[in-house]
């Protein structure tokens, strides 16, 4: 067990502990904002909201090259990033035993900024996480929007997953309370897609998205 | 300016920052998990999905006694917590224009525990933020539940506030481009609520969950 590993003993709830990777890849591949850590030199987190995507044994985040705390996690610093899929709040019979369904992922580590000769592959990644099939429809990308996208990776090493996806768990002194107990069940709803007040001609929607099936 | 306030200058698309108070608690008081930053003493950060909801001028998390990583923030370790709603994306003519619609809170600071005598009052707080109207159908927590439960204070002092609601924003010359541009809307969707399999008599679902309009 290495120093890196051990910190990331569960210490809470050991039973929501997930070690199988497909689990890992499912929570990733299933969301579109993760929240990453950085650290200012006066031991100052923060947690922004970032796009990402993976690529096989890495997450891919992108940022401006202009991004101060982007610059810090390019140069190596220790970081964080979550992805918490929240599924439904478990409504037991009091409020100490309520709580959620969630799926989470956690990975630790360092970033590497991707090199430019990989820019290009990395951005594909990146949109077709998002929407599938959107990257052949589009212009390929300029010289200067590559230099100016800056692409970290994450490398899925040193990860926790923890999945909440059960009932309530009411202890038996509480089973005959009148009280209503179950899950409502959440997740996220795609709407109409809404075209932009300036387009022009009347190019078709994309299959990508009147086909749409989250 | 202060050194925190400072920090907390967007120095990337300044035009999405939001200085409104009132947009702050809309945001906090939408959601129902954050996104919290904990850094240990190897200057590793980690990113916790915590529940959590707004009271006044601060925000309250709880969780457990026992979590090593609460007790960190317990005792004054620099924090940051972030609220995100992903509302869609924006499908621009180009990859590097595409984007996305948020709104996303950063909260910077220090916690406080809250104390014993507040603890009641803070439980409530919590759960009648995820489902208004709850607390009053539910038995008063034990001694040994609130116990066990360490709720933290975080003020909403230090914070800042982005919102990005646009329309793709292409440059003129990829405005004829034959493709289709616009916003693919997303939001949080509730389900059917599910009764618990070990339910006992038939107590009726309660209107805070029957007549839920989130």
């Amino acid at each position: 067990v290495t120093e890196a590993q051990d910190r990331l003993t569960v210490r809470r709830l050991p039973e929501k502990q997930v070690d199988d990777r497909a689990v890992l890849d499912a929570i990733l591949d299933a969301g579109r904002v993760a929240h990453i850590a950085v650290v200012d030199e006066h031991e100052q987190p923060y947690v922004l909201p970032v796009a990402y995507a993976r690529d096989g044994d890495r997450v891919l985040v992108h940022g401006s090259t202009g991004s101060r705390l982007f610059r810090t996690l390019a140069a190596g610093a220790w970081t964080c990033l979550t992805v918490t899929h929240l599924d439904g709040l478990i409504v037991a019979r009091s409020a100490f035993e309520s709580s959620m369904r969630y799926r989470s992922a956690m990975v630790l580590g360092t970033c590497d900024a991707v090199p430019g000769s990989d820019k290009l592959r990395s951005l594909e990644v990146l949109t077709e996480h998002l929407l599938p099939a959107r990257w052949a429809t589009l212009r390929a990308p300029l010289a200067k929007e590559i230099a100016a996208t800056m692409i970290l990776s994450l490398p899925l090493e040193n990860w926790s997953v923890k999945v909440s996806d059960g009932w309530p768990d009411d202890p038996p002194e509480d089973l005959d309370a009148p009280v209503w107990a179950g899950v409502l069940p959440m997740a996220t709803a795609f709407g109409v897609p809404m075209p932009a007040p300036d387009l022009r001609g009347e190019p078709a929607m994309p299959p990508y998205l009147s086909d749409w099936r989250p």
